[in-house]
């Protein structure tokens, strides 16, 4: 098996693009990696992906993509695992440079939402949950996440503010984040008061969706000559899933998911939790985070709660998460999320981060989740 | 790079299948590969599908599948390219195992059409094309089609009687397949008498769509032990594009995409048009039966009707192609169709295609194509 790096980032702000297509949005992204790493051709390109053929009325976005930014002829396919799409659709490109039928790959994410009625957007993420027998029930996304955030505070007796450290952390990185949807810092108070979305999930434990993209080039890291930076390798790339129903599982606090493919991922890395610098995660809602944090092995289970309130989260503490705001801050366009969140662990292992810079660190983790845990990728990024 | 073989496939009848959901569908066709292939676990599970998250409202299709058929754990991921989406699937799927990630993958296609209103399905289907610059004029997908059948007829001087002999040799192999959606021959008469969808294509020029599903088990060929029947490997695996939108082609009747992807599998396999014993085409319409045989290297341009009228492309002739029927008769589920006709193409090297066997074949091609031509992955099978 070929090892494969990434040599090329790009992304877009996240926010509301209205004077933008989707195809317009994703090839900023595709675009800005290409020239980051020096490249005008590749083999092929991975659009990660979950709402296009709902909101937008444009499925075949692969070739749509590939055609808008000039790589007419080259091999494209979507690549849909709901929330996961994005880290999914690079696992795709390091199977595909690793084997050998590509010496170059683009993987990228992107979700056009802005433009869609509320009441249309949360039905259409509904697709990510059981159609048959939970979205037919009428419960939205994050009605879903707020039955097992009740029950994981029922069973751990956590309060509410226990999960504040977590949507404050995040809120505090965005502030230098250029790209993110939200640049404001929040106090507990604040989190605290926010307005109830589904109880007991709060405005601010819930992350704003939008519009934007991302996108890595991934080669053979053998073949990578002189960039004049870190050069960012992958170290591991792995996937799994769970039942797409909460209730089918055995214990809907346990992540198992996210155990299976971060296992499988530290397997290949070589590495384990003590050894991880930096962390994006995916709290699209607070009870993810911790929920990521325990699969994970940085905490006992039903102690994720613990990380945020022992400042062990922070950028100066053991496990530094949500370095550019994560989902809560920087935003959450669904199927571009993934390569965001690697987008960004690149920029910690280059020393690119600026002010959002984890000093040192050489080894970054990127968590990505479709559905209520149904289908997550986790991808170990390491330099030298 | 690993060599893959395919050891187990399944497939379902295409048809209406009003008492099963999608997941149903696409479970029966994923465990009659499992034991066909005598497996009862795997790493990971490709599903190709255009249209689950408009038709059905479900996406996070790869999770749903996986779930239902036991596989819950595994990883999983929807892979999209319009009506190339199968043949995408299994190309995912060759490359996972190629590659090393995996030593199991099941690659497979499904899509339920029944349930919708035939415009709903009609504006689904449109999704293929450029949603900005074809899809907001209104045209469907057959429509652009036959603005590319009308200037074939006009180019080269060909009346629609000469694409008769594309559906009539479907027709006919489809008359001893028991999953094939149509098992009536037709004449040439009632193929001119046929009523007009969409001038200059008629009923008879156009496959029907439909509900069902096909799948195939990938491993390394090396690790294939005596199954007590020749070993058929992936010998070809290439995709490539080619604009979206049709008016942005220097030539509209030139597959360019199929060309490309063709070569690559030509080169991939070390073979030639004279090489292939079978090949399964993507007849959605007459037209592209032509333009197909014309990019691959088996007519002249503009002369893809010849093999037609001179009996070429019958069983018995030089290059037997929609053996099992084709999408004309066997019948288009859009995202399963690709894998569909790998899953025929192996049949016939195993010589398990009883009356539709093509005799002593031993090298099989497969080529799917998504939106009009934008998106073209070719396979090519061989056995010993």
């Amino acid at each position: 098996m070929r090892e494969v790096a990434i040599i090329g980032i790009g992304q877009t702000p996240v926010g509301e693009q209205w004077e933008k297509s989707i195809r317009e949005v994703a090839g900023e992204a595709v675009i800005a990696a290409m020239n980051d790493a020096g490249i005008d051709s590749a083999d092929g390109l991975f659009a990660g992906n979950m709402l296009s053929g709902i909101l937008a009325k444009q499925e075949n976005l692969g070739t749509l993509i590939a055609d808008w930014v000039g790589l007419r002829g080259v091999e494209a396919v979507k690549v849909e695992a709901a929330c996961g799409s994005g880290a999914a659709s690079v696992h795709m490109g390091v199977m595909a440079v690793a084997s050998g039928y590509m010496d170059c790959a683009i993987a990228m994410g992107v979700e056009k939402m802005s433009e869609t009625p509320m009441p249309e957007t949360t039905a259409a993420l509904a697709t990510a949950a059981d159609a048959d027998f939970e979205g037919d029930q009428g419960i939205s996304f994050i009605g879903l996440n707020a039955l097992i955030m009740r029950r994981y505070m029922h069973e751990y007796r956590w309060q509410h503010a226990d999960f504040g450290p977590f949507s404050i952390n995040a809120h505090a990185n965005a502030r230098h984040n250029p790209h993110a949807r939200l640049h404001e810092a929040i106090t507990l108070k604040e989190y605290c008061e926010a307005r109830m979305i589904a109880d007991p999930i709060n405005l601010l434990d819930s992350s704003p969706t939008g519009d934007g993209a991302a996108a890595v080039v991934l080669v053979p890291a053998d073949k990578v000559h002189s960039l004049g930076r870190p050069v960012v390798r992958v170290a591991g790339s792995a996937s799994a899933t769970d039942s797409i129903a909460i209730h089918d599982r055995h214990d809907p606090l346990w992540l198992s998911a996210a155990y299976r493919s971060v296992q499988k991922a530290y397997s290949q890395a070589g590495v384990g939790p003590a050894d991880i610098d930096v962390f994006e995660l995916h709290d699209a809602f607070s009870i993810m985070a911790a929920l990521s944090l325990e699969a994970c092995g940085f905490a006992e289970r039903g102690q994720g709660p613990r990380l945020g309130l022992e400042d062990e989260i922070l950028p100066s503490g053991r496990i530094p998460i949500a370095t550019f705001g994560g989902l809560k801050a920087r935003g959450h366009p669904v199927g571009a999320t993934g390569v965001y969140q690697i987008v960004e662990v690149v920029e910690q292992l280059r020393c690119q981060a600026g002010k959002n810079q984890i000093p040192g660190a050489k080894i970054g983790m990127a968590q990505n989740i479709g559905g209520s845990g149904s289908n997550i990728v986790t991808h170990i990024l390491k330099t030298d």
